[in-house]
Parts: structure tokens; sequence; C-alpha cells
């Protein structure tokens, strides 16, 4: 298979653990994630060989991040080093009525304050027939916004399908514009958007709509505006999430590729060991899936949920499963019977 | 805000962790906690200060103990140090059909010791609107329950409100004097009342009963005699638990006013993080919720449920929440989506 | 009460911890266990003294094992010491819809190359009344298989009742012999069964069926063709598990004596703290019934699905509960009330 | 060989890991020991069956010590369950110039409050050749020091060979009485006496003086003053301690016969795993020397020497060595090379 | 005694655990540290009241800052919140001849963006008589050294004592100007000063330096020059470190008065637990000592280096350490002997 | 520069945390290593590029090890998968006066039953310079000498340089031919061997001699003979351990090229963290100093014993250290200041 590029932020993840509160922890798990960089772990574990392009200091903790990379796998040629810190990301995981909560701490990482000329992207597409972005990026500073739009020129240029993630991080975007300032330039080159419907109406300077995900017949119309205001758009999928608690959530997807709607069934995750990361994986497994068989989009769809529940079972931001993981899911063996 | 006293023990508490059984534990989780403190807890968090009175012996155990306090912004001035140990508890944490389990190692205790004269009531209620003290204290010793004694008869004189938890524990009252021989004398001087009907008329010396609290027209008459047996009583709470499994309760609460039933709809809490301290944070969430708007019973009780559920999620005695998370909680913002 | 005598292998279990997956683990848990070792163990925990036949290298990791079944108090006399290595097991443990995973590593073990004579039957047995082993032994290895006949043909020469757990390992039996060439030999000195019904018929080298479980009428027939294969086969049961996820079990219990049905009600248990043993905390319960009131054998079947979901709420292989945590259960105290 | 049987008070032992700060603590590793507990293990480690007699709580912490006698393979026949609660002690552990630190925390335990008839001291005895009692015993209340006199007398009685390690305690002896007005009338039994000599001397109750232990010539004077008061006395040992810092000690050791002085070479121990029960190290290994081999004296101080070295390097209160670790110590290997 | 306040900033230290380096740690352990805030947990434990000035960002990360200050009872009326992040450092605790390493990553912190009017010195310096601060806060921005320059100002004219650490950091003072361009300037109000003579120096733009500190004679002449240049400056102090390797130290220390030579004795500190602050337990003693009794200056160094050796054996950056440990320490008992 | 080569097999390795014996170890630190894979990642932290070539299990035990090859950004290109098991080594770590033990559990594992074919070393070898081997190789199994043979053969073939480690373990060598029977067929290849003189001669079947390491002119003609039975050897290394304890080590080191003796300073190591692999690590040191400047060989003996001790200082078997690392070291910088 051909290589598939994502391009993003790192960040140093300190979790509190066994559900502690930030005020009662003595010590941090630390690991290491970012979404972009999730959907490369995740594409490598299913067997397509993945590239991840980000910035990282010339300090220890950028060296750790980078033997992370390594050790899953993910393509580093790229990697550019240089800037004063690694951002940083705390999280306080909840459990039942009490939610996971965010403490960013990613102000001038290497990554936001990434100059031009630190990527040649020319070199870097070469062999690859995939671009992964999310909106993320773009949200961290004005620097990553340009050079984010940079990736997706070239990335057109040179024949690449496009995706996206639309990302939306309310704690985010406060370098001085707003998501519909950026985002629409952006979103014109690409080929799958990952998104809620509002979240895109918003992101594109639309007025506020409330998509009944559960109508199904109503949501072509909606979708349909974002083709015409993307115009290399060929698909547009959308995580549904019901969650119960913290620590139970009810999973499905949705694909619209202008003709028609592919939906997965909903599926039970409970308990939920670790949330974040969710979506990485549910675009890690829906990449997967249309680029294994493009044809296939029940499958895709399919794969994109098995991913998405199965992540809620691992500790850290990316999701190690196989696709013999996956499978087993779709499969409907879900009911936990020790292997042995 | 006017300042609030409780009144009582603060325990070392030795936990098994990730569920062990006793005898397969090689450390114990080291936290601290008691009835009365952790009200004190739940109080200063939401905004009321509050003083906890105690005595602590002078070693290196009680000097911890008191950094705990001073950790959680509680008022410490008017602990007394003294006595020969600090009282200690043991949990085994349960999980689904396996219950926890408490071993009381409190014999003996600087609390249990308490001698005449270790508390200037009058100078401790200075400046302080309420009093609350729990069942536990005249369970531990005949001094404890004397002391307990001086106590409400002085907030009586100085005018302050007087609440009190029931907290009946079995384990406990091992010092020669029945529940009934001792609590009618102190009960009378209650303005709150917080525990179980048939607790309440067991403390009180009554006969047997067995409340259905299904039936909300059949709990005044009960309720009402409560009033008679005690003359300065206002208000009766009781918290309502329908325990599924240690890992999965549901929580509803009931507060009458001798005139109107107000009751709080009924939560569920899975999977739980630990039970111990869930009462309290109930009896923190009312008295703030009467000390913060004494004529909005309704939100009152509400509010002592909200409290209760996500004292739930979090480990160690005390109810580690904010008001913002409480009003998130009674916004209907259970589903525990990240925060970010 | 007269003595049990399990025979089969002890191992070093390696376990992730807090879900992690193997790649994940920076340390394991250290816990030893095995099918036949663990239904010793319930037996003692019941108040039957039972004694464990295996074994143990001469290193330090087989002294520690040693040590281990002293600490639980299961008798150890009869332990032959010699052989290279403990066999050893990690284990992966799931949550949710990601199933725990087993790498066994055991060959070569000391109980895989047991040499005749390592045991003296006849010594062992003395005092006795019941035997236990499952098809794990056999499917170790050759030697296992013989020494496991030894067993079976002095203990029914000396009278005592035989028990066997089916155990099917589908990554076991690599030896060289399918378990219908060695199981039906050592089956029929069996005078209790364990074991799925297309299990036994599978390993007696029946045709396939598939037995529902759900129409009781439907069971004898099947059943009975186990009594006709196994000349002194006084009673069959099975464990009947309904998963929901690995994190929820359902769990019931069928015993059947050649006459008459008995069945248990079926029994939610979630969360799982541990899966693995709860197979072996059946057949303990099963036996401490069938041993304490061998008449009453709805109570049998009810101790032994009611050991099986405890043993869920447990760390490790075995099951560390009291016949009064047991009759709890059984009385329907599973709310999990804080006992204090 | 014949059985040893120690008489004392077995204690749950919480101490901060890491060398925390009891202030810095979130954990407390929950371990096992007392004096004359850790004497039983030495012994049987070493090889010689020894039995313990203690009284336990009936509850879950004494179930568990239980355990840890059982898995230590100390006989654990005639423990006596009763009473209130296990004895505890809190030890933060020192590193250099700061030193360890113990609370005592076992006011009113089963032991402290042992009652005449718990134990059968003519049952206990029989088959036993050697009796060990420590100072610590009659220093935790009246009814100890009562019980620890029926012990010797019978053990007189009976022939048995007792020895008795002196152990002063200042944060003991709360209960009524001076050492002076106890220890006489029980020392009178004694075979063996372990103690600095100046202790011994306040023991007695003799005027205080300076032993001067590089004096080899000195010392006979000193300790045939303890001959003369203790009629049955045949040998005392001395500990030598030459404390560096709390993690540098160096350790030597003097056995007097009324005849000749034996001193083993001073070893240098660094750094300190723990130091807590070495003392009792050195007694059992003492005493091991002596049933061994009883006219080989040199030989049995170097072992007690190379015991009490051992034991500094084992976390927990004894020393899990074996006769093959002592021997590898004093035939001079202790470089420290790995075995492989 | 009359208060001390201490002005600086407060970090987050993530440090690896058990000498693991960074690439290896899959958790940070996480305390609070800085070196004015450690000289006021130093002064508080010693029984001076220490008030703690700094800035903190109103997120979770700053309100556990904000616990952990008051747990340690130093005063926090004055703290400002605000700002975008609290600094962090990262700890690779060395051993032996590896050395420690620290990763700075406290640019853009709330101490760092410090805004004119954030404090009001007047008020916070009223019932005052001891202000201290260090060379780090001018390194860390220009805004902070301005802040530093205002608060040293009003100190001046309220006439308290004004004592500073040089701490000279290269890996700081980048944000525009050198030591010796913003120093002097503070340095002219210091009553005290802790450093070395060459650091001394260079600060303050002077040329290079060789102290020799084995001759003490050499060394009124270089401190004169300290003298002239700072014409508030009584007492100048140097803590004598002879490193043998990370976890060996040998410490000593000097104060001159202009007049004299005070000099401590060089005290053996191995092993090493935790070296971060130990220059501040130096600071923080010799400032107690000149408090308590100014005119002991040989007590007042004792003290600093006493205290100094002692932090070495605590975990984290404060020294947690009472009067009584200090004493035990002068008076020679630094064989670390158990307490019990 | 070119790529070095190194064969042979890595283990999950498996230890006791903090001192603990076996048989306290309630979880154990998993890591991986070997002789052969530690070279190489030294070298590769160097800067050499290191290929490591072994066989591993298809299961998810030996994808954990290849996710650690991967991380430490070893070559794995080579690497056959098949076998049966990962081979594990238990190891307590001692302490003082307490030696770590090993306890191999390797027997069975993949590298040991590696068939013929497995490793297509011409393929291998191209592109490299230098081959590295041990003696723990030929030690495994018959097949495992085998695969050795054919790999030293191919190397000498294509001219790559060949350096060997005796490393000589008492526990190994059990498939039924003695060192003496394998090794001289093996060395004859050799360009560097590394071993203690007398190992040499054992392995070379020669009677025993007893070197005198600090009488450097006796050295000569014990090296000498080995170059004669060597016909390829050019230089011969021996590390020299002076072990004080296992905790305290002087490590030097020789290297003749047949014509000079080059010493390196015996450097002290204290504390020691973790032993093992300081072996690999003076190797690794030494071939870099060997490639990077060949002439210079008194700077490669430096540079080994540099390497040697600060591997000492890290956790697990492979030696982190980055080239400014050793370059410190060398330069006297051993004192352990914090670098801030």
């Amino acid at each position: 298979m051909s290589k598939v590029v994502t391009f993003g932020e790192i960040m140093l993840r300190l979790s509190t653990e066994r559900f502690l509160r930030f005020s009662q922890a003595k010590t941090f798990g630390a690991t290491y994630g970012g979404g972009e960089f999730n959907v490369a772990v995740s594409l490598n574990n299913l067997g397509v060989p993945a590239e991840f392009v980000t910035r990282l200091p010339y300090n220890e903790i950028g060296d750790t991040a980078l033997q992370e990379i390594k050790k899953l796998g993910v393509g580093d040629t790229h990697i550019h080093r240089g800037g004063d810190r690694l951002g940083i990301y705390f999280l306080e995981t909840g459990a039942g009525t009490r939610a996971s909560n965010v403490v960013y701490d990613r102000a001038g990482s290497s990554m936001a304050t990434v100059t031009k000329g630190a990527f040649d992207w020319e070199t870097i597409f070469k062999g690859a027939s995939w671009f992964h972005w999310s909106g993320i990026t773009p949200a961290i500073s004005e620097q990553a916004a340009l050079e984010c739009l940079e990736a997706v020129k070239m990335a057109k240029k040179m024949g690449l399908t496009i995706s996206t993630d639309l990302n939306y991080r309310s704690k985010l975007w406060k370098w001085g514009k707003e998501p519909h300032e950026v985002m629409p330039e952006l979103l014109k080159y690409s080929n799958l958007i990952l998104g809620d419907i509002d979240t895109a109406y918003f992101m594109l300077g639309e007025p506020k709509v409330q998509p009944n995900y559960h109508d199904e017949k109503s949501l072509p119309v909606l979708y349909d505006k974002l083709f015409k205001m993307c115009p290399d758009l060929k698909q547009v999928a959308t995580t549904l999430r019901y969650s119960v608690s913290a620590s139970h959530q009810r999973i499905g997807g949705i694909l619209y590729d202008g003709d028609q709607i592919y939906k997965a069934h909903v599926q039970e995750v409970t308990p939920v060991v670790d949330r974040v990361g969710s979506g990485d994986a549910f675009m890690g497994g829906l990449a997967y899936g249309l680029i294994d068989k493009p044809m296939d989009k029940q499958r895709a769809i399919d794969i994109a949920v098995a991913s998405c529940c199965l992540k809620h079972t691992i500790y850290g931001d990316y999701n190690l499963v196989s696709l013999q993981d996956i499978e087993r899911f779709m499969d409907g063996d879900q009911t936990g019977k020790v292997s042995r």
C-alpha cells in the first residue's frame, strides 16, 4: 500500500491515574498523543504505512516523543527539530457522572512556533497517496495555519487524497482569528471531511443548524451544502456519540458520498477505559476502509465504528488494535471471552 | 457567609487498592476522613467557610492529619492536641456483588479519650451561624458523648442552627450505653436531622417502623413524630439509596419541613469509584443549599443529591467538587463529555 | 471433614495492570494459579481441608509458588520438586468489548516433564475422600496424561469420589494426541463431570451437538449419553455464561444427576474485576455443596453459581471468599452496602 | 532438629516508601513483624522448625497476619484468637544523616490484653527444646508480663533452653512498672541473654556502667555480674553496632560463656535497605549456631553477625536468607557479583 | 516572631522516579517547588511565620499548587491569580557518576508575565520584618525583574531586612538582558547575600575571580568588594559543596559579616535522596538562625549547614525538617539510630 | 559511518523492584535485554548505526520485544519470526553484601531453536563493516552455535571486523558440549576479543592460569598465547572489576594489541543502580572508540570504562547514554552537579 502522511502536533499527555482529581495526584501517567498522530498510529496498526510530520524541540522531552513515534512504527523521516517546548495537556479522567477534564498547556510549543521552510512538502509527499490534517493545527497559531495551507496546496497539486477531521476545540483558537476566517480556505481542498454537521457549518461561517441524525432522510440536504462550499469534497462522515455517562457511550457513524447514506449500527461501550483519541480511531478506521476497499463504503463506516469502540477500552491516546481485533469485533464477538 | 462549625473525629483511612481483598494488600492507600470533617470539606468547597473541631494526638500521624485539614482550606484554629493515637479505619473496596468492608480500629483514639475542657465552645462558636454533629461522636465513648452535649447546649444558647446526621454504625456503640439512652437528649437541640426514619425511631427509643419512601403520602405522619420528640426540629431529610450492586447505585433524597415533602429525582451512579462519604456529601450539599437560599428547599435537596452522586466518582472520603460541578450536574450534563 | 486432593499445574501468572495491552506494560503483576489449585483454594476457604499435588522446580520461582500454597493454607505435603521451570501464563485483562488474552508459556515445565514415580498415589490418597483433576493436565504432555491415569485408577481403587472439570483449551493439546484419543480412558473413572455438553461430546469423540440450555427438557437426552459412555458417572454440571462483554457477565448453572435437572438463577456480574478462575470457583463451590450436604443438590448448584459470581470481583486466579460471603450472596444481599 | 518456640507480638507494620517522610506518604507498605516472630522466621529459614505463639484478633487484619505466618512456614498451631486489634507500628525509613523513626500504635492490642489461660504452655512445649522471648513482651502490659512468667516457668520445668533478647524500647513500658521491677524475676530463668551490658544492668536494677567493647579484657568482669544475678545463665551475647549513618552500619558481635570471649569481625553494611529486625536476625543466627553445633561458639557468633548484616539488605522485618546465603557471606563473598 | 515574606515562582516539578532516565519514564512524580517558596517552607517548619508571594494561573494546576502552599502552612494571602500557565520543570534524578538533569519549561508562565499592580507591596509587607528574593526571579522575564525592583524598594522603605540568594541559572536569562545589566540595581538593597564569590562578581559585572575557600584569609578581601558595591550589605554567606558524586556530597558553609569569617564543619552526605532545594534549605536555616539569635552567627551558619545536609535526605524541593531534627543533627547524632 | 551488526538473543527481563527478594515480589519490572542487543543499543546511542539479528516468536511478547528494538532506533530488518517463546530471565537485584541473582528461563526459546536458513548472512552483512557476537549464543543450543559459525564465516569472507565478548555463563552450556569443544572453532575468526584471560584460556581448552592484572608486565605473555590460538586476532581487552559490594564497584580496563598495553584509570561506581549489562556497555564503548578513531587506542579503552561506569547508574540492561555524557565523564565531571 502507498503511504499516508499526517501532519499535526504531538503532545506530552499527563494524566491522573485511577480517576483521581488533579488535586489528588502525586504522579502523572506520561504518554504522548495528538489527533493527527493518533490517526497515523491507527493506520499503521492496520497495515497502512503512515508517516507523521511535526516539529519537536531539541530537548530530552522531544527526544522521548520521537522514541515513542519510532516504537509505534510510524515514519519519522520528515520531523523537524526546533522550537522551545513540547506542548502538554493535562487529563483528569472522569467516571460515571463526572466528566473528564483537559487542561491545555500548549502555548509556545515547537509546533505553534513553526517557521516557514521547516517542511519540504514536495519531498514529504513523494510516494504518498493520502494526506490527513485536522482542525486542531490551524487552531494553534497563525504560523501553523499557514503551514497547513502550504501542505494542502501541495497535496492537491501532487494528487493526494486529502482528509480532514474538523476537531473543534473551544479552548484553542486564541491566536486572533475565528475558525470561519481560516477554515474555508483550507477545507476547499478536502476530499473527505469528518465532523458533526453543525461544526462544519460553524467553521464554514454558515448559520447554525440542528441536524437530527435519527432522521436519515433529513441529512443529505444538510450535507449537500458542504459539497457546494468545498468543491473537492467527495465524502462526509460523522461520528454519532450517545453519551450515557463518562463511563458509558453508545457509538455509531454515518458516511455520505453525495449520493447515499451509509450508517453503522450503534454499539454499546461500557466501561470506558480512556475516551481520548476515540474520534481519531474512528478517522483511522474510516481511512483504512476507504484505502483498502474504496468501493465498500458500508464496510468502511463499520470499521470506523469498531475502531472507535475498541479505542475506548485502551489506555492512552492511540488505538492499539490490529485488523484481526477489528474483524473479530465486527463478526459480533464482543462478549469478552478470554482467548486461551 | 458566616461560618459553619463541625465537630467529630478524623481518622487515618487505610484502603486496599484496585479492589484487592485485605489478604492481598501489600500497600494501603493512606487518606484521612470522618463524617463531620467530610461535611466541612464539602461546605468549604462550595464556598461556605467551615471550621473543624477535633482532637489530634501529638505525633507524626496527628501532624499529617492536620496538614490534610489545612490543605483543604478548612479552619483548624480550635483543634485540640492530646491523647494517644489517631483513630484508624481499614477499608476493603468492593465491586459488583462484593460489598465494601470496613474494619474499625478507633478504640482509645484521641477523640474517644477527650477530656473536659479541651474545647471552649463559646469561643469556637463566635462568628458561626451553624453547627453540625453526627451520631458517630456519641457512639465512640462516654466522654465524646458528653462533649457533644456541651457543644449542642452552647450552640443553642448562642443561636446557631444545629444539624445532625444520625449515622448509625452497628460496629460502634461499644462503650456501655445504647443509642436510645444517649441520643434523645442530644437530638432535642437539633434543627435539622438527616437520616432514615427507622434509624431515627430506633435512636429515639421508639417502636420499629418500616417506612415506604415510594409512598410519599405515608411519610409526613412518620416524620411528624420526630418533630414531636425533638422540640427544636424544623426539617428532616433522608437519603434514598437503591443499591443495585457495590458498583451501581441509584440515589434520591427527601426533605420534609413539617409542612411539605420535597423530593429529588433518582439518579443513576455507575460505576462507583468510592462510596464512603457519600452520605456526608449529601449532608454538605443540603446544608449549603439551606444556607445559601433557605427558602428554596427543592434546590437544597437537589443539590444534596447531586453532591452525593458526584462523590461516588471520587476517591477518598470527601467530595472534591465545586459549585460549578454541581450546577453542571443539575443542568443535566451527566454525559461525561470531555471538557476541552 | 475428610480431605480433598487436587492434582495439576500451578503457574506463575504475569498480568498487565489497569487494562493495559501487552505492548504498554512496564510491569507485570505476579500471582500464581492453575485450575486444579484454584479448586483446592476454594474448598479450603469454605472449610474443606484440601491437598494440592503438583511438581515444582528447584529454583527461587518454584520456592515462591510453594510459599503461596502455604499462605493459602492448602496442603503441600506431597508436592514433588524437580524439573526445569515453572509454567508461565501472560494475561492481558480486557474491558468492555475487548476480550482478555492469554499467552501460554508452559512448554517444558516441571509438570509437563513429570516422570514416573514422582507421586506415590496410595500414600497421597490416605485419609482423602475426593479427588479432583481437570482436562488441562492431560493436555500438557504425554507424561502428565499418564500420571493422571495413574491417579484416577488409584483413586477409584481406594474409593474416592472423582470429579473432573473438562477445561478444554485450544492453545494446549500440542503433544501429539487429540482429546478424544486420551480423555475417554480417563473420564470413565469420573463420578462428577463439569463442562459444556458440546465439549464433553467433543472430548469423548462423539459427533457435534448444539445443546439449548434454555430448553431444559431437551437436556437429559444429551446428558444421558455421557452417563452411558462414562460408567462411573453420577452427576454432570454445566456453567451457564451469558457474556455481555468482558466487563459484564450473566452466570447460571445446571446440575443433572441422571434423574433430575437442578438449575440456579442467572445472576448479573458487572463489573468484572478478574474473570480467570471463575470456572474453578464454580467447581469448588459445587464440590463443597456436594460434600457438605450431598442430598441438597439445589443448594450445591446455587453455591456453585454464587462462588463463580463472587470470583469475578476478585483479582487473581482464586476465589478468596468465605462461606459467610457466599451465604450473604445467596440470601440476596448483592447490593454492595458497606459493612460497618 | 527439635522445635524452637518463640512468644511475642506480631504487628502490622506500615512504612513510608522511598524514604518519604510521614507527611509525604500517600501509601504505606504493609508488612508484618515483631521481634520474637522475626527470630522464628530466621530459624525456620535456616532449617530449624519454629513455632510462634501469639494472640491475634478475630478480624480480617488478624487473618492476614496469620496467612503471613503460614506463608513463611512458621508453626501456628498454638496461636490464640481473641482481643480487639492487631498492634501497629508506623515506620519512616531514614537515609544518610536522617534516622528512621517509629511511631508505635500498639496500645490495647490483642497481645497486650491477653488473658490467663489463653496458652497451654505444657502442650505448646511438647517436642520443643528451646524457648525464646524478649523484653518487649513484658513491656507491653501487665498481663503480657504475667504470661511471660508462666511461659518461662514451664519452659524451665520441661527442660528447654531459654533465650532472651533484652530489647529495651523507651517508647514502651507505659503500664505502670519499670523494667527493673519486672525483668529480674523473668531473667533468672534465662540460659542465654542477648543485649548490651548497660541495658542488662539497667533492667536488673544495677547501677549504670559504661562498657568499653574495644577493651575485651574489661568485659568478663561486667558480664560475670549477670551470671551472678541470673542463676541459670550460661551465655551472654552483645551485638556491636557502629553506626556511620542511617545508610551505613558497621556490625560486629561478642559471645561470652562465663569462660571465654568469642568475637566476630566487624563488617561493613552499606547501603542499608531496612534496618528493622537486624537484631532479631542476629539472635536467630546465634540460636541457630548454638543449636546446630553447640560447641563451636566462634561459628555461632560469626553466623549471628553474618545474619545481622544480610538482614540490612532486605525489606521488611525478617531475614529472608538461607543457610547457603550466610555461608557464602562467611566465606568472604560479599562482593555482590551477579550469580548467573 | 514577626513574619518573613518571600517572592518568586512556584513550579510544577515532574521528576522521573527510581533514577530512570527521561526516555524510560512512564510516570512523573508531581510535586511543587521553587527557590523562594522552598525558603518559606524551611522557615515555617522552623517556627518563623512565612508568607509567599507569587502569581498562579486560574486553572486546576494553579489550584493544586495553592493547596500545596496551604498544606505546608505558608501564608498565601497575597498570591495573585492570573496568567496562562504554571511554570514546569522536568527533573531526571542522577545517581553516582551520572548527574541530575533539569529541563525548564517555564516560558510564558503566570509569574513570567506578571503585570504591574498585581502586588501591593505596602500591604504585603505590613507586619513583616524580613524580605527574601533570589536571582531566579529577574532571570525569568523583564516584568518579573521590574516587579522585583518594586518589592525591594518598598521593603527598604519599610525597614525590612532584605536577603538574596544569587541562584544563577545558565538555562534562564533568555529575555534580552545579562545578569550584570539587571542585578546590580537590585542587589544594592540587599542586607544579606548568599552565593559563591565568583557568581557575585559575575552578576555585578566585575572581572572573574577564583576564590580559594580553603584559604580563609584570602576571602575577606574578595567579600569586601561586594560590600563596597552593595551599600546596604551587612553579611555574605557561601555554601561550600564538595561533590564526590551525584550520590555523595560534602557540605560546609561560610558567613562573613565584614569583620569576621564564621565557618561550619564540613559534613558528609551520602546517599543523596534528592539534591534539589538544598541551597534553599541552607538559606532558610541561615535566615532562621539570624532571626532567632542575630548575634550568634556561628550558630546561624551551623544551622544553615545542618539544614542543607538534612534536605539531601528528603524527596521533593523543600526541607521537611523541624528545629528538633536540626538540633539533633548539630548535637552530633547523625548515626541514623532508629528512634523507638 | 558504516553499519555494525550484532547477533544474539533478546530476552524478557523480569526484575524485582526496590531490592525485594523473589519471594516478596508482587510485581516484576518488565524490560528487555541480552548481551549482543545491549551492544547494539550502546553503539546506536553513540552514533554508529547498528542492526540487531535475532529470532522472535510470533506472539504478543515477541511483538513487544520488537517494539522495544524499534524504539531504541536499532535496525530490525533481518529479524526472523518463528519458534515458540521469548527467553526470559528473572533478576533479583542485590544491595550491599547481598549479590544480585539471576534465574534463567530460556530453554526452548525461539533463538535456541533457530533453524538453518533463518538468516541470509550475505544479505545481512551488505553495507556493514563490523560484526559482533558473544559466547552466550553458542551456549544456548547446538543450533545457535551452528548459526553463529555460519555468521562468522560469512563475516570473514565479506571482510568485516569481528568482535567477540566471551561472556561465560556457568548456568548455560547445558546442551551437551563444553565451551572448549565449541569456542575454538568460532574464536579463530575473531579480530577483537573481550574477556578475562582465565576465561579465554578455559574456553580455548588451555590449562588454567591466574593472571595478575596489577602486574602489567606479566600480561603480554598471557595475551600472546591467545593471538597464537586465534590467527585473526588483532586486539584483546579485559574489563577490570574490583567489587566492593553489590552496591559499590571499581571499574578499570585493559586493551592489548599484541604490541602495547593500554590501561584506563580505575573509577569508583557507587551506588550501583543496575549492574546487568555493564560489560556490554564496556564492549559497546570499546567498539565505538575503535570504529571512530582506530588509531587512538587509549581513548577507546577510556571510553569503554566510562561507558561501563555510567551503565551502572541506569536501570535496565542497556546503556542509555550519549557521546556527550561519556565525554563529560572523561573530562572528569563525575561530581553529579545538577545541570540547570
